[in-house]
């Protein structure tokens, strides 16, 4: 089942995509028996959000050979355990949403990647093997990376923490096999205008999705809604103002967002 | 005004510590108007919470010299501009609460820090003198932290994100000034089981908060209730299971928590 996260004229829902391209809306949360309002929309009339909204994303760094290897000057070796960094709530936008670059800032890298939402039962001090009845779906995540900030800072928060630097979607497909993949063998992709700048499969990460979520439920609690970011293929390159970036990912469509100069107007909490 | 979280018989609540050392219950949440329900908590009848949940809590590293000094050899010189990571909301507990060592450690450390907790507006893009008007008040955190996995992962996040390594309160002081004390000039110190670990003054901190949070602003939305925690000054080492460490700010209490070993029983997201 594709899940989506859409406004329409009526507010903020979540509906089911459906094969016909329509969203059928749910009542309340998609977590849990799903129930319909009966109501339905062309796509061309609501406008997708992030499929979820995260307390929080867990992001993993290094975890495809080819990636590492490519950043060896800036970011060293392989891990021997997964590589946790976060990503503020802050961060996410939507399918569509611009990624916008800070100001003075000419390095913003793309970084596609799978992301696994985690389901009603939450993920805390689980093993490997229980890890399947705490993952809710799947879905594509964009790890932005002001690359520059990143080797001077050391601590990757800043860089990977700006605003708009985590789009997520289009949609959370919540069973995988059931449309003949397997969560641990899909061909990951991202194009900068229409050119191919990453590809890889999700065979070749260093620390499968199982192992990756009971290292993490190991250490803090993953709560319902909560993404996991799994690491990218090699091909990282920099995105600039006025360019479109689409990651995509088998089974689960494709992330495009535009690129656009950072709105810097000075806010005391006034809208994003 | 002392912004207290509280759990009664009757649920959680916001309250408002009085002189008396009682706690007066407010309606919703504390942000804005505040309206009281006419109830009036003993504190030995009720038990008090984190004084805020906040959706992330922003850290800065390195930002007293005499820290610097004493880790220099694990994490360098002083930064040239603020050195921010996160910690999981995961991570809050409250007054009181357990900090629990996880499996297999012996070098998790006592970080005092004082703590701003952001108001209503938020604060983006905001500059230094904008941020007074973004700030809801003051409080006390503990930026536990496990300093061998700081040492090998390289990334903070899992050695600071570990549930329960972020200890908050015991309140929030919303006028300082009212009570003749100013945010820049506050004694900070820690013991552990009554002995003095660490002691400064929020005077020596390389950037200030007002520098601190414009910072920030312009990298990630601070939503109301975010709280930023500002550094650390010398004197941070290990604590064990069975010790208690306070923390304490002038003007905004004490905060102390006990010290136990892991919870570590398996569960695909059951209690905390």
């Amino acid at each position: 089942m594709r899940i989506v996260r859409f406004a329409s004229p009526q507010g903020m829902s979540f509906g089911v995509l459906d094969g016909d391209g329509q969203v059928a809306q749910i009542e309340g949360h998609p977590f849990g028996q799903i129930s319909f309002t009966g109501a339905r929309y062309a796509q061309a009339d609501i406008r997708l959000l992030s499929p979820i909204l995260p307390s929080k994303v867990v992001c993993v760094g290094k975890n495809y050979a080819d990636h590492i290897a490519e950043m060896k000057g800036l970011t060293g070796d392989a891990p021997k355990e997964p590589l946790l960094f976060l990503k503020p709530s802050t961060s996410v936008i939507g399918p569509g949403d611009a990624i916008r670059i800070p100001a003075g800032s000419t390095n913003v890298h793309h970084e596609v990647e799978l992301g696994v939402v985690i389901g009603a039962r939450g993920a805390r001090n689980i093993s490997p093997e229980q890890v399947g009845a705490s993952i809710f779906g799947y879905t594509i995540g964009n790890d932005v990376t002001e690359r520059d900030m990143q080797q001077s800072d050391g601590q990757w928060t800043r860089a990977k923490g700006f605003d708009s630097f985590c789009p997520l979607g289009p949609w959370i497909e919540t069973d995988l096999p059931g449309v003949g993949l397997d969560p641990a063998d899909l061909e990951v992709t991202c194009t900068v205008d229409g050119e191919q700048r990453q590809s890889g499969r999700t065979s070749s990460l260093i620390f499968d999705v199982p192992t990756l979520i009971s290292y993490i439920s190991r250490v803090m609690t993953l709560l319902p809604g909560d993404v996991v970011l799994t690491g990218t293929p090699a091909g990282v390159g920099p995105i600039r103002p006025g360019q479109r970036v689409e990651c995509t990912i088998e089974g689960l469509g494709s992330l495009a967002n535009s690129v656009a100069a950072a709105d810097a107007v000075s806010t005391a909490g006034g809208s994003r």
